[in-house]
């Protein structure tokens, strides 16, 4: 298969790579360190930079900044971050993305466990995640060519735990590579429109 | 109790007005027949609207555009009014109007039928409303001073479904005078973070 990853440089990303190199062509899309550049804020960006990729078996979108704050503190600047990157930008990436699958291929898109389990701070990755799980149950039912939509929503990685576990109390935190197994689930698997919950014991 | 309501004018509205004015004070907010004007996708208009109407113990909002297309054929102006009314247009009510409510009091935002079954064209109206719920799940645990942040997510209308009716087949429709019982129950119940879902036999 070929395989597009876009945010490989990020730790899901770098973890899915990884897992699927040794038997797949890949091809990454994102910063100036991947194959293909593309801004994820930029439609037209975003379709430049598929038409240079060209036609692919998967599409894997392991991106999407997102900004904390407490509930009521937001400026229109921090909502616009969380919805131009997390949540259009992974809009555009299935909208554009569609186009150049073949018949039956997939889309995966990334969430997280905010979605289920809300934190403090948390509201603005709370509502975009969500939005993201509504947009793939919809977009899935709709989209042509035998295409699948599937999420992955990850709780925390062990690799950040370190940095962010401060913000998750009590969560347990799964390595990114086991992560990376619900990505292959989602391109390998059979499901469209299914949430991939890689949410450890406790959750 | 002094209760606002934002889209008075709107068929949900309307009916909610009619079912509360005959025990409480209601302040109206949104179009040029409202109370107080104020522009939803504009926050400073909204905080300037509010600052006008002073106190409340309640607030509703029945607004809410989107745009409704084909998969993969939304333009960015599409998401962007799906975005800036429906999502960020209640957002925007619900973190500035929580500075203007008494301890214990509520908001109650709207969403809509199609976030559990997705229609044909629907996707971006699937998207928006799923978010407005998952706001109000993170929000109403983060909300100060006790209040109470839920949604009603209404099917389609029986006074809609002339014009809508055709994208909801087989949708049993619902009064507006009893999806706004659901608001009641929000306003004067004791839910927080709820979803209302107002569907009718079928769902």
């Amino acid at each position: 298969m070929k395989i597009a990853v876009i945010g490989a440089s990020g730790t899901i990303g770098k973890a899915v790579v990884e897992s699927l190199k040794n038997e797949h062509t890949i091809v990454t899309l994102g910063t100036s360190q991947s194959d293909i550049q593309l801004d994820i804020t930029d439609r037209e960006s975003v379709r430049e930079a598929f038409a240079k990729m060209g036609q692919v078996d998967a599409i894997v979108s392991a991106v999407g900044a997102v900004s904390f704050k407490p509930f009521g503190e937001y400026t229109e600047d921090d909502w616009n971050l969380s919805l131009q990157h997390k949540l259009m930008g992974q809009i555009r990436i299935a909208e554009e993305g569609t186009q150049y699958l073949s018949n039956g291929g997939s889309i995966t898109l990334t969430s997280g466990i905010t979605s289920d389990f809300p934190i403090h701070y948390g509201t603005s990755a709370t509502t975009v995640g969500g939005a993201i799980e509504f947009f793939a149950k919809s977009a899935a039912l709709e989209a042509p060519n035998g295409i699948r939509i599937n999420v992955v929503s990850p709780t925390v990685l062990a690799e950040s735990a370190a940095v962010y576990g401060q913000y998750f109390p009590g969560f347990l935190s799964i390595p990114a590579a086991q992560v990376a197994t619900y990505y292959q689930r989602s391109i390998f698997g059979l499901e469209n429109g299914h949430i991939f919950k890689c949410f450890a014991g406790n959750s």
